[in-house]
């Protein structure tokens, strides 16, 4: 059977080259296009040596493909998606151009009028976990972002079962890559190393989504989140710790069961018996999840731990387009972490 | 005027040999003796070249000093002190042993009966910030835990001016070294670099310590701490990110206002104006301090960091010791901070 | 078409996860049974939560495979092995004990008499791209060392060309995780980090293997080889800087074409046209060498790097596995380096 | 006694905030004056808290001053300095502006006509170990480079007594902060952390210096020098390993006396007994040194560890101040290296 010809518009970012690297093991695609601008007409292997075994190279225009990526920073990832869009061509956008419902969030959070509101509306956020039907109906799918997908999957259970009050603190921490590939003099390492800081106390662009997301969860649920993230000397990984005040008591055991029943099943969502580790997820497109309760005061705490480059972003993607195109959901995303 | 002689019992751990380190460019002291078990016997410069300009031999009894400061863990810290104390020899605690006021903390925290409980009553938790005049006056001073050291700075002006609730979350990322020189395969390189986790999900011992002394700052105030700490992949260095909710509604300016008069004059607590970070202070004694308001929630968000080697354990020791000898409370501890 | 049944002794140091993790995804054969001594009775997901995808338990004794890894320290590996190659069962042994060709040479480097002295004739030393004949016939194949591999690869076309004196100087830098899982003061997280350092500037047990092979490479060779390794703070990866005394003057051009011819068709090696990085090969079975001049002195540097857990360890015992076993060379080992 | 005015050209970089740290420590001098372009107006607080104890605003034009530092990049640093030093203000020049006697070495290496070439005779170079009294008499210091600095006090006892063929190789692993604070794609974190690379493969800037320096060293000796630099993953500090072809065989006991004897007194270079490590240095002025002699080959092998922000540059700047004006060669560099 002939593969599906898929193409990465901006291969340039970390997000993109996450892409090529998993799409270059997958079963059921081929890699037939890339683009990047300021790179364009260089060999891929060039630009990035890790990648050359891929023989392309980088277009400034994609070539006709059945199924298409954008890594594009927002705003402009809207602008090169419409026209595929408006061609049949299925895709899946990495960045937050799709992601919010409200057409009024963009210009508040991120600048920008939307180009085209009534596509919030059939774009789906691709959270397999909590979307799936919804996904595979879907011609583009919002791809989550890095933050919220470790946050609503360690708080969805809580939320949905209705045992969670408003009150919810999502305290993360964050390789640096998660920074993205642009040269900034906090990313420069020298300045990095070391080091631990917090940042967007005003409030990050992922908050927003985080919120649509838990109040789609249950009708009427208002939460009051408080996101804080934070940055931490690695390149890779995603920690988040939630915490939840209940509405009532909660049982340890039972809030495991919970989580165990609420993520059956799921090929990349584990409910882990021990606090999880961010390195055990490295390389790999799963979410370990860990629910727990302060035995003093009674604070539900709920630890998830993924890879901010592959569940965090690339390959989420790639579980979407699994789901979007009939594949197996796990097909190209097998590889276990790299450890240590 | 001759140097007060000072001696370092158990040299051979991290607070010891940044005791050590500091003790060496202090104008009004003279390190004489350092003990440790195993390397007993040893040239300080041979078992630790970075202090090679330091002409000691490691012995396994302290020799006659003025001033002592104890390094060795809790439980071997009250049982190598008492003789001390009992001398007359003032001494300056890094272990835990004098910290918790409650004699029942002990079996519960630490698994042993506290061999001296009426000393608890006379020894003086040496955060100087909030017991400067006690500490003047003290033989013994418990120096407070890394972790405490932070939140408390970080706590202490909202809750003293009751505008906290009871509802407090402390989370803190803390460097490897916080975890000691004793091999474990969680601090073992390969597994802690690229890495974040967090312990201690069911109560750190460091929990009772923060607890106390909140309640000691407000009388009748009860809070139930959530407190989660975290290794991060760098040596030194604590961010504790501290969610308070108010009592009412905070303003971000008075706020600040706040803390700027409640730390006025302090010479290791800076209140500053962009969130701090761990590498700001790395080889200082400082903690620097932020705090802010998050927009939606209104919760009270307050930053801190130390470096836990120096404020969070030696320096705060050097720190105490000037306070109880008389002198410049920053004697010593002026050094800069390394960076990058 | 039934999967081979493989089985790893010694599955819980380095080598042997690693080898559980590409096992795992090994299109040919299937893991059957793991074996460690200290975590005997235990889940292999327990212990190593990123293997958790493999449904095992440790076990004390190996189960009946068709095939044998061996990832035993040194003389241990020797016992463990000697009963599976007297049952015709084809081992890969990544340890040392079956690598040299001169008995004399283990109670020398190794402290052990070899307990099968005869063995050692007819054991594979397997660098794949130096013996892949000898190792498609073998029984039992010696994996070579990590350093070796990278050293080995740097220096095999200048050394069979002749064109090599014997003034030989391999200077190599390596992530941490070569010494191993065995906790020791030097691989301690925050003695580690921030820190280079040389190491066995006596000689390193690695030093035998290297002389051996290049010897071999050319009748009457007999190079003076200068090595010195380096641990440098990161898990995984070892560049080796390779510097050569020419017997003549060399051309950079013709330097490179010689490489190049040498290693033509290699799915491996790869002769690249920019100083190469460990970081493009993370996690993947690549060797990437960079032969060069220097202007002035003409001295012949070639720089290799190498993933040490992977081309330096578990991969290259599957690509010993797979010549052994008539697959395709790379089969199991076609993912990309993960990065950044 | 007043205070010694100083003042520091470019204060923005790394080696301008290192010279910052420690001269606010200095016993004999007063910091009255910092300039920087980008940043001049600011707080020198706001821009780097660490230096917030230094109440000074960042200027475009360095006030007057008694002594001068410039860290200024190349040729911008001889541009600002030759006024300086013909208004009679004696400087030391941490760039490479005046460190090579050769007029001609400035076109070839730095791209720039020399303005001043007459001055290149009269600067000199400030390595202090082989030229204190020459510094002590000097205007203009030209502070060494940091791979020089390493490199030459592990090479000049051997060279200086005519042990050394001219057979030499440096190969050096620094730090990251070595490629100063501008923002590049090699040392944005994600790229450089788990990460080593060699670079400057046809020719490092540093190597006319070492060249130069050695061959000042014994009349008619000249080397041919192999200088090979690599970047490591961590901030600080620099190991050099250093192979040198001894004339005639030489015995390590007597090679460790005469690096004993030659660097007997000297206040920051330590004949150590146990292979050296970066961290051993970080923060302080020291330079270790472990001279060996590989027992097969007979090759000399010399390890050198510094940290490049300091030996390596601020710190040898104020040294060689402290020797131009008649102070304590240890002034205000007499801190402990923080450790770990």
């Amino acid at each position: 059977m002939a593969r599906i010809r898929t193409g990465i518009i901006n291969v340039t970012g970390y997000a993109g080259i996450e892409l090529a690297r998993l799409l270059h093991g997958h079963p059921k695609v081929e890699l037939v296009s890339v683009t990047g601008r300021s790179a364009a007409g260089q060999k891929l292997a060039k630009v990035f040596p890790h990648l050359a075994d891929i023989d392309l190279t980088i277009e400034s225009e994609l070539a006709e493909v059945d199924f298409a990526f954008s890594a594009m920073p927002h705003k402009a990832s809207a602008e090169a998606i419409l026209p595929l869009v408006d061609r049949g061509v299925k895709v899946v956008d990495i960045s937050a151009d799709f992601r919010l419902k409200d057409t009024r969030a963009y210009p508040q959070w991120y600048d920008f009028d939307h180009p085209r509101p009534q596509l919030l509306q059939t774009a789906v956020y691709g959270l397999p976990e909590l979307s799936r039907d919804r996904i595979s109906k879907a011609k583009l799918v919002a791809n989550p972002g890095c933050y919220p997908t470790g946050a609503l999957l360690a708080l969805a259970p809580m939320v949905k079962e209705g045992l969670a009050s408003g009150d919810i603190i999502v305290d993360s921490k964050s390789g640096v890559s998660g920074a993205g590939r642009s040269l900034t003099i906090s990313t420069h390492f020298a300045e990095a190393v070391d080091n631990v800081r917090a940042y967007s106390l005003e409030g990050h662009r992922h908050l927003p989504e985080i919120v649509q997301e838990l109040e789609l969860l249950r009708p009427g649920f208002k939460p009051a989140v408080t996101f804080l993230p934070h940055i931490v000397p690695m390149s890779r990984g995603i920690l988040s710790s939630c915490y939840i005040q209940p509405v009532a008591g909660v049982d340890k055991k039972k809030l495991r069961e919970l989580y165990g029943d609420f993520y059956k099943g799921e090929p990349f969502v584990r409910v882990v018996e021990a606090p999880p580790e961010t390195k055990h997820t490295w390389g790999s497109n799963l979410c370990l999840v860990y629910p727990s309760v302060e035995p003093r005061t009674g604070k539900v705490i709920v630890i998830s731990c993924i890879d901010n480059m592959v569940k965090g972003a690339a390959g989420q993607a790639i579980q979407n387009m699994n789901i979007m195109l009939g594949f197996s959901e796990a097909a190209g995303l097998e590889a276990l972490a790299v450890y240590p």
